[in-house]
Protein backbone atom coordinates (compact mmCIF):
# COMPACT_ATOMS: atom_id res chain seq x y z
CA UNK A 1 0.00 0.00 0.00
CA UNK A 2 1.43 3.88 -0.54
CA UNK A 3 1.82 6.19 1.76
CA UNK A 4 -0.53 8.57 2.57
CA UNK A 5 -0.81 12.05 3.48
CA UNK A 6 -3.14 12.15 6.58
CA UNK A 7 -5.09 14.99 8.47
CA UNK A 8 -6.35 13.55 11.25
CA UNK A 9 -8.00 15.48 14.71
CA UNK A 10 -8.02 19.12 13.14
CA UNK A 11 -10.54 20.93 14.53
CA UNK A 12 -12.51 23.82 13.54
CA UNK A 13 -14.75 26.16 14.67
CA UNK A 14 -18.78 25.96 13.13
CA UNK A 15 -17.59 28.88 10.83
CA UNK A 16 -14.38 27.18 9.62
CA UNK A 17 -11.47 28.60 11.73
CA UNK A 18 -8.74 26.00 12.78
CA UNK A 19 -7.37 29.23 15.07
CA UNK A 20 -8.06 32.64 16.92
CA UNK A 21 -6.51 35.72 16.10
CA UNK A 22 -3.57 37.04 18.08
CA UNK A 23 -1.65 34.14 18.83
CA UNK A 24 1.10 34.66 21.27
CA UNK A 25 3.48 32.41 23.76
CA UNK A 26 0.09 32.59 26.42
CA UNK A 27 -2.77 31.74 23.77
CA UNK A 28 -1.38 29.44 21.09
CA UNK A 29 -5.19 29.45 19.30
CA UNK A 30 -4.81 33.03 19.76
CA UNK A 31 -8.37 34.74 20.99
CA UNK A 32 -9.62 31.21 20.30
CA UNK A 33 -10.06 29.19 23.82
CA UNK A 34 -8.60 25.62 23.08
CA UNK A 35 -10.48 24.05 25.89
CA UNK A 36 -13.94 25.41 24.01
CA UNK A 37 -12.13 24.17 20.26
CA UNK A 38 -10.38 20.82 21.18
CA UNK A 39 -12.83 19.97 23.90
CA UNK A 40 -13.82 16.70 22.38
CA UNK A 41 -10.75 15.21 22.60
CA UNK A 42 -9.07 15.95 26.22
CA UNK A 43 -11.58 13.37 28.04
CA UNK A 44 -11.18 10.62 25.59
CA UNK A 45 -8.81 7.59 26.59
CA UNK A 46 -5.97 7.99 23.92
CA UNK A 47 -5.50 11.58 24.02
CA UNK A 48 -1.70 11.79 23.46
CA UNK A 49 -1.07 14.11 26.50
CA UNK A 50 -3.36 11.95 29.16
CA UNK A 51 -1.24 9.92 31.91
CA UNK A 52 -3.88 9.13 34.26
CA UNK A 53 -4.83 5.60 32.37
CA UNK A 54 -8.68 6.58 32.28
CA UNK A 55 -11.14 8.20 30.06
CA UNK A 56 -13.54 7.35 27.68
CA UNK A 57 -13.40 4.83 24.34
CA UNK A 58 -16.20 5.89 22.97
CA UNK A 59 -16.55 7.15 19.22
CA UNK A 60 -14.22 10.15 19.63
CA UNK A 61 -11.51 7.78 21.00
CA UNK A 62 -11.63 5.95 17.98
CA UNK A 63 -10.16 9.29 16.14
CA UNK A 64 -7.41 10.65 19.25
CA UNK A 65 -6.49 6.36 18.65
CA UNK A 66 -5.54 6.73 15.31
CA UNK A 67 -3.14 9.80 16.10
CA UNK A 68 -0.17 7.23 15.80
CA UNK A 69 -1.54 4.39 13.73
CA UNK A 70 0.74 3.91 10.94
CA UNK A 71 2.08 7.35 11.56
CA UNK A 72 6.37 7.74 10.72
CA UNK A 73 6.50 11.65 10.32
CA UNK A 74 4.73 14.89 10.59
CA UNK A 75 4.71 17.61 8.75
CA UNK A 76 4.11 21.11 10.57
CA UNK A 77 3.60 24.92 10.07
CA UNK A 78 5.56 27.60 11.76
CA UNK A 79 2.69 29.01 13.77
CA UNK A 80 1.89 25.15 15.14
CA UNK A 81 5.64 24.81 16.32
CA UNK A 82 5.95 28.72 17.88
CA UNK A 83 4.33 31.57 18.34
CA UNK A 84 7.51 33.86 17.17
CA UNK A 85 7.37 35.74 14.04
CA UNK A 86 10.81 36.59 11.92
CA UNK A 87 14.06 35.43 12.35
CA UNK A 88 14.81 33.38 15.61
CA UNK A 89 16.90 35.37 17.81
CA UNK A 90 17.83 32.31 19.75
CA UNK A 91 17.62 28.92 19.55
CA UNK A 92 16.05 28.60 23.01
CA UNK A 93 12.58 27.46 22.22
CA UNK A 94 12.05 24.11 21.13
CA UNK A 95 8.15 23.97 20.60
CA UNK A 96 5.35 23.98 23.04
CA UNK A 97 5.39 20.48 24.26
CA UNK A 98 8.13 20.02 26.71
CA UNK A 99 10.68 17.40 26.98
CA UNK A 100 8.45 14.25 25.62
CA UNK A 101 6.74 15.79 21.91
CA UNK A 102 4.08 13.87 21.72
CA UNK A 103 4.66 12.75 18.09
CA UNK A 104 7.16 10.14 18.33
CA UNK A 105 8.54 10.14 14.81
CA UNK A 106 10.77 13.14 13.13
CA UNK A 107 8.44 16.22 12.67
CA UNK A 108 9.14 18.83 9.28
CA UNK A 109 8.21 22.42 10.84
CA UNK A 110 7.51 24.66 7.33
CA UNK A 111 9.13 28.23 7.88
CA UNK A 112 11.27 30.61 6.26
CA UNK A 113 13.70 31.08 9.01
CA UNK A 114 15.56 27.74 9.20
CA UNK A 115 17.65 26.63 12.17
CA UNK A 116 19.64 23.17 12.77
CA UNK A 117 17.19 20.16 13.53
CA UNK A 118 17.02 19.00 17.03
CA UNK A 119 15.87 16.27 18.99
CA UNK A 120 13.54 15.70 21.83
CA UNK A 121 13.28 12.45 23.29
CA UNK A 122 12.12 10.54 20.39
CA UNK A 123 10.80 13.33 18.28
CA UNK A 124 13.21 14.82 16.06
CA UNK A 125 12.15 18.57 14.84
CA UNK A 126 13.41 19.45 11.11
CA UNK A 127 13.05 22.76 9.34
CA UNK A 128 12.23 23.52 5.81
CA UNK A 129 11.71 26.52 3.32
CA UNK A 130 11.02 24.01 0.62
CA UNK A 131 7.88 23.47 -1.31
CA UNK A 132 4.78 21.48 -0.13
CA UNK A 133 5.44 18.60 -2.41
CA UNK A 134 9.59 18.32 -1.34
CA UNK A 135 8.35 18.61 2.17
CA UNK A 136 6.06 15.36 1.21
CA UNK A 137 8.76 13.88 -0.07
CA UNK A 138 11.34 14.23 2.23
CA UNK A 139 8.85 13.16 5.16
CA UNK A 140 7.84 10.07 3.19
CA UNK A 141 11.09 9.17 3.20
CA UNK A 142 12.00 9.62 6.86
CA UNK A 143 8.54 8.16 7.67
CA UNK A 144 10.28 4.42 6.30
CA UNK A 145 6.89 3.06 4.33
CA UNK A 146 4.55 4.78 6.78
CA UNK A 147 2.12 7.37 6.47
CA UNK A 148 2.67 10.81 6.99
CA UNK A 149 0.64 13.42 9.44
CA UNK A 150 -0.20 16.55 7.94
CA UNK A 151 -0.48 18.61 11.06
CA UNK A 152 -1.57 21.67 10.54
CA UNK A 153 -2.36 24.78 11.23
CA UNK A 154 -4.61 25.90 8.97
CA UNK A 155 -2.73 27.65 6.48
CA UNK A 156 -0.41 24.52 6.03
CA UNK A 157 -3.38 22.23 5.30
CA UNK A 158 -5.02 25.04 2.53
CA UNK A 159 -1.21 24.74 0.70
CA UNK A 160 -1.12 20.98 0.61
CA UNK A 161 -4.86 21.10 -0.35
CA UNK A 162 -4.33 23.47 -3.62
CA UNK A 163 -1.46 21.34 -4.29
CA UNK A 164 -3.50 18.33 -4.34
CA UNK A 165 -1.54 16.18 -2.01
CA UNK A 166 -4.00 15.46 0.79
CA UNK A 167 -5.05 11.87 0.55
CA UNK A 168 -7.47 11.92 4.06
CA UNK A 169 -8.54 14.50 6.31
CA UNK A 170 -10.10 14.08 9.62
CA UNK A 171 -11.67 17.28 10.71
CA UNK A 172 -13.57 17.87 13.88
CA UNK A 173 -16.12 21.13 13.73
CA UNK A 174 -16.68 22.34 16.82
CA UNK A 175 -19.95 23.82 18.04
CA UNK A 176 -18.47 27.35 18.83
CA UNK A 177 -18.59 29.78 16.25
CA UNK A 178 -14.82 32.29 16.66
CA UNK A 179 -15.48 35.35 13.47
CA UNK A 180 -11.72 35.21 12.71
CA UNK A 181 -8.51 33.84 12.39
CA UNK A 182 -7.04 31.05 10.36
CA UNK A 183 -9.39 29.94 8.23
CA UNK A 184 -9.20 26.39 6.88
CA UNK A 185 -12.91 26.75 4.59
CA UNK A 186 -15.91 28.32 3.95
CA UNK A 187 -17.92 25.40 3.94
CA UNK A 188 -17.04 21.77 3.97
CA UNK A 189 -18.53 21.40 0.50
CA UNK A 190 -15.46 23.17 -0.95
CA UNK A 191 -13.70 19.58 -0.70
CA UNK A 192 -16.43 17.11 -2.20
CA UNK A 193 -15.52 17.78 -5.81
CA UNK A 194 -12.08 15.67 -4.99
CA UNK A 195 -13.18 13.97 -1.65
CA UNK A 196 -15.71 11.45 -0.54
CA UNK A 197 -17.07 12.78 2.86
CA UNK A 198 -18.62 11.16 5.72
CA UNK A 199 -20.56 13.53 8.20
CA UNK A 200 -20.55 11.16 11.90
CA UNK A 201 -21.92 13.75 14.79
CA UNK A 202 -20.34 12.32 17.85
CA UNK A 203 -22.21 12.53 21.45
CA UNK A 204 -19.80 15.18 22.50
CA UNK A 205 -21.01 17.87 20.26
CA UNK A 206 -18.70 18.12 17.73
CA UNK A 207 -19.09 16.50 13.68
CA UNK A 208 -16.25 14.24 12.60
CA UNK A 209 -16.02 14.92 8.79
CA UNK A 210 -13.89 12.06 7.12
CA UNK A 211 -12.88 13.05 3.98
CA UNK A 212 -10.87 10.22 1.68
CA UNK A 213 -10.08 11.35 -2.33
CA UNK A 214 -12.54 9.84 -5.27
CA UNK B 1 -1.47 1.91 31.19
CA UNK B 2 -2.90 -1.60 31.45
CA UNK B 3 -3.39 -4.54 28.94
CA UNK B 4 -7.62 -4.31 27.82
CA UNK B 5 -9.83 -7.49 26.39
CA UNK B 6 -10.86 -6.08 23.73
CA UNK B 7 -14.16 -7.08 21.48
CA UNK B 8 -13.72 -5.36 18.26
CA UNK B 9 -15.56 -5.61 14.77
CA UNK B 10 -18.03 -8.26 16.25
CA UNK B 11 -20.95 -7.89 13.94
CA UNK B 12 -24.49 -9.39 15.01
CA UNK B 13 -27.70 -9.39 13.45
CA UNK B 14 -30.34 -6.92 14.70
CA UNK B 15 -32.37 -9.56 16.53
CA UNK B 16 -28.69 -10.19 18.41
CA UNK B 17 -26.99 -13.29 16.28
CA UNK B 18 -23.69 -13.06 15.59
CA UNK B 19 -23.53 -16.50 13.78
CA UNK B 20 -26.66 -18.40 12.06
CA UNK B 21 -27.79 -22.05 13.02
CA UNK B 22 -26.24 -25.08 10.93
CA UNK B 23 -22.05 -24.59 10.69
CA UNK B 24 -20.32 -26.18 8.09
CA UNK B 25 -17.69 -26.48 5.75
CA UNK B 26 -19.54 -24.34 3.56
CA UNK B 27 -21.42 -22.23 5.70
CA UNK B 28 -18.92 -20.78 8.48
CA UNK B 29 -21.52 -18.89 9.83
CA UNK B 30 -24.60 -21.53 9.69
CA UNK B 31 -27.43 -20.30 7.68
CA UNK B 32 -26.63 -16.48 8.02
CA UNK B 33 -25.23 -15.04 4.82
CA UNK B 34 -21.91 -13.18 6.27
CA UNK B 35 -21.71 -10.96 3.09
CA UNK B 36 -25.13 -9.83 4.05
CA UNK B 37 -23.77 -9.61 8.08
CA UNK B 38 -20.32 -8.55 7.90
CA UNK B 39 -20.88 -6.62 4.29
CA UNK B 40 -20.16 -3.44 5.78
CA UNK B 41 -16.56 -4.29 6.50
CA UNK B 42 -15.37 -5.31 3.36
CA UNK B 43 -15.15 -2.28 0.98
CA UNK B 44 -13.05 -0.55 4.04
CA UNK B 45 -9.45 0.70 2.85
CA UNK B 46 -8.17 -1.58 6.07
CA UNK B 47 -10.49 -4.63 5.79
CA UNK B 48 -7.64 -7.10 6.28
CA UNK B 49 -8.17 -9.02 3.76
CA UNK B 50 -7.88 -6.20 1.15
CA UNK B 51 -4.88 -6.13 -0.82
CA UNK B 52 -5.95 -4.20 -3.60
CA UNK B 53 -4.68 -0.77 -2.07
CA UNK B 54 -8.31 0.84 -2.82
CA UNK B 55 -11.27 1.03 -0.13
CA UNK B 56 -13.23 3.61 1.76
CA UNK B 57 -11.89 5.40 4.69
CA UNK B 58 -15.18 6.45 6.49
CA UNK B 59 -16.40 5.98 9.38
CA UNK B 60 -16.50 2.24 8.67
CA UNK B 61 -12.50 2.16 8.16
CA UNK B 62 -11.85 3.21 11.57
CA UNK B 63 -12.94 0.71 12.99
CA UNK B 64 -11.28 -2.09 10.52
CA UNK B 65 -8.34 0.33 11.00
CA UNK B 66 -8.42 -0.25 14.99
CA UNK B 67 -8.24 -4.27 14.32
CA UNK B 68 -4.42 -4.54 14.75
CA UNK B 69 -3.77 -1.16 16.74
CA UNK B 70 -1.80 -2.37 19.71
CA UNK B 71 -3.00 -5.90 19.79
CA UNK B 72 -0.45 -8.65 20.76
CA UNK B 73 -3.06 -11.60 21.09
CA UNK B 74 -6.34 -13.12 20.14
CA UNK B 75 -8.73 -15.16 22.20
CA UNK B 76 -11.56 -16.97 19.94
CA UNK B 77 -13.85 -20.00 20.32
CA UNK B 78 -13.48 -23.15 19.13
CA UNK B 79 -16.22 -22.42 16.08
CA UNK B 80 -14.57 -19.41 14.94
CA UNK B 81 -11.79 -21.63 14.57
CA UNK B 82 -13.44 -24.84 12.65
CA UNK B 83 -16.64 -26.33 11.59
CA UNK B 84 -15.75 -29.75 13.26
CA UNK B 85 -17.43 -30.97 16.38
CA UNK B 86 -15.33 -33.33 18.89
CA UNK B 87 -12.39 -34.85 19.08
CA UNK B 88 -10.13 -34.48 16.18
CA UNK B 89 -9.74 -37.25 13.72
CA UNK B 90 -6.79 -35.39 12.13
CA UNK B 91 -4.66 -32.97 12.75
CA UNK B 92 -4.93 -31.28 9.02
CA UNK B 93 -7.43 -28.43 9.61
CA UNK B 94 -5.62 -25.36 10.38
CA UNK B 95 -8.45 -22.90 10.36
CA UNK B 96 -10.51 -20.73 8.06
CA UNK B 97 -7.76 -18.65 6.81
CA UNK B 98 -5.04 -20.36 4.40
CA UNK B 99 -1.15 -19.93 4.72
CA UNK B 100 -1.83 -16.31 5.83
CA UNK B 101 -3.43 -16.13 8.81
CA UNK B 102 -5.00 -11.86 9.71
CA UNK B 103 -4.18 -12.54 13.20
CA UNK B 104 -0.26 -11.95 13.36
CA UNK B 105 0.03 -12.86 16.71
CA UNK B 106 -0.36 -15.88 19.05
CA UNK B 107 -3.98 -17.10 19.25
CA UNK B 108 -5.87 -18.79 22.28
CA UNK B 109 -8.34 -21.04 21.08
CA UNK B 110 -10.63 -22.42 23.87
CA UNK B 111 -11.39 -25.98 23.51
CA UNK B 112 -11.90 -29.24 24.96
CA UNK B 113 -10.75 -31.03 22.26
CA UNK B 114 -6.80 -29.95 22.67
CA UNK B 115 -4.29 -30.73 19.80
CA UNK B 116 -0.40 -29.19 19.46
CA UNK B 117 0.43 -25.65 18.87
CA UNK B 118 0.95 -24.60 15.24
CA UNK B 119 2.92 -21.20 13.21
CA UNK B 120 1.45 -20.27 10.17
CA UNK B 121 3.00 -17.46 8.82
CA UNK B 122 3.49 -14.78 11.82
CA UNK B 123 0.24 -16.29 13.38
CA UNK B 124 0.58 -19.14 16.18
CA UNK B 125 -2.72 -20.92 17.44
CA UNK B 126 -2.48 -22.53 20.94
CA UNK B 127 -5.32 -24.93 21.95
CA UNK B 128 -6.44 -24.66 25.87
CA UNK B 129 -9.50 -26.03 27.71
CA UNK B 130 -8.95 -23.80 30.75
CA UNK B 131 -11.15 -21.23 32.33
CA UNK B 132 -11.51 -17.84 30.81
CA UNK B 133 -9.49 -15.84 33.68
CA UNK B 134 -6.81 -18.15 33.10
CA UNK B 135 -6.77 -18.11 29.39
CA UNK B 136 -6.43 -14.38 29.67
CA UNK B 137 -3.94 -14.14 31.64
CA UNK B 138 -1.88 -16.54 28.94
CA UNK B 139 -3.02 -14.41 26.51
CA UNK B 140 -1.74 -10.81 28.25
CA UNK B 141 1.35 -12.48 28.82
CA UNK B 142 1.94 -13.74 25.26
CA UNK B 143 0.72 -9.84 24.29
CA UNK B 144 3.64 -8.47 25.96
CA UNK B 145 2.06 -5.66 27.06
CA UNK B 146 -0.26 -5.30 24.80
CA UNK B 147 -4.05 -5.30 24.05
CA UNK B 148 -5.78 -8.72 23.83
CA UNK B 149 -8.59 -9.38 21.21
CA UNK B 150 -11.61 -11.57 21.81
CA UNK B 151 -12.75 -12.28 18.55
CA UNK B 152 -15.50 -14.41 19.13
CA UNK B 153 -17.60 -16.24 18.37
CA UNK B 154 -21.09 -14.73 21.07
CA UNK B 155 -20.79 -17.90 23.30
CA UNK B 156 -16.92 -16.88 24.15
CA UNK B 157 -17.98 -13.23 24.50
CA UNK B 158 -20.80 -14.20 26.32
CA UNK B 159 -18.66 -16.18 28.72
CA UNK B 160 -16.26 -13.57 28.91
CA UNK B 161 -18.64 -10.85 29.98
CA UNK B 162 -20.13 -13.29 32.60
CA UNK B 163 -16.77 -13.68 34.34
CA UNK B 164 -16.63 -9.81 33.78
CA UNK B 165 -13.10 -9.69 31.87
CA UNK B 166 -14.29 -7.79 28.62
CA UNK B 167 -12.72 -3.99 28.97
CA UNK B 168 -14.42 -2.49 25.55
CA UNK B 169 -16.60 -3.50 23.12
CA UNK B 170 -17.36 -2.56 19.57
CA UNK B 171 -20.60 -4.98 18.26
CA UNK B 172 -21.59 -3.53 14.69
CA UNK B 173 -25.35 -4.13 14.72
CA UNK B 174 -26.46 -4.67 10.98
CA UNK B 175 -29.75 -4.40 8.93
CA UNK B 176 -30.96 -8.28 8.69
CA UNK B 177 -32.83 -10.67 11.21
CA UNK B 178 -31.35 -14.41 11.87
CA UNK B 179 -34.54 -15.35 14.30
CA UNK B 180 -32.15 -18.40 15.35
CA UNK B 181 -28.36 -19.02 15.62
CA UNK B 182 -25.53 -18.46 18.31
CA UNK B 183 -26.74 -15.34 20.65
CA UNK B 184 -24.58 -12.04 21.87
CA UNK B 185 -27.81 -10.37 23.35
CA UNK B 186 -31.21 -10.11 23.15
CA UNK B 187 -30.61 -5.98 23.48
CA UNK B 188 -27.54 -4.29 24.00
CA UNK B 189 -29.32 -2.39 26.71
CA UNK B 190 -28.16 -5.83 28.67
CA UNK B 191 -24.78 -4.69 28.94
CA UNK B 192 -25.38 -0.93 30.28
CA UNK B 193 -25.18 -1.52 33.75
CA UNK B 194 -21.51 -1.95 33.54
CA UNK B 195 -20.52 -0.44 30.57
CA UNK B 196 -21.05 3.21 29.18
CA UNK B 197 -22.29 2.77 25.64
CA UNK B 198 -22.29 5.14 22.48
CA UNK B 199 -24.39 4.50 19.71
CA UNK B 200 -23.42 5.60 16.62
CA UNK B 201 -25.08 4.70 12.95
CA UNK B 202 -22.97 4.66 9.87
CA UNK B 203 -23.83 5.26 6.42
CA UNK B 204 -23.16 1.51 5.04
CA UNK B 205 -26.59 0.61 7.47
CA UNK B 206 -24.56 -0.96 10.37
CA UNK B 207 -25.24 0.75 14.05
CA UNK B 208 -22.07 0.58 15.71
CA UNK B 209 -22.25 0.41 19.35
CA UNK B 210 -19.32 1.05 21.31
CA UNK B 211 -19.08 -0.24 25.24
CA UNK B 212 -16.31 0.44 27.72
CA UNK B 213 -16.12 -0.22 31.23
CA UNK B 214 -18.19 2.18 33.91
Amino acid sequence: MSQLLRVQNFTVSLDGFGAGEGQSLERPFGHADPAELVSWAFPTASWPNRTDGGGTRGLDDYFTRDFHNNIGAEIMGAHKFSPHRGPWKDLDWQGWWGEEPPFHTPVFVMTHHLRPSFTLSDTTFHFTDADPASVLEAAKQAAQGKDVRLGGGATVIREFLEADLVDTLHVAVAPVELGSGARLWKSPEELTDRFNLEVVPSPSGVTHHLFWKK
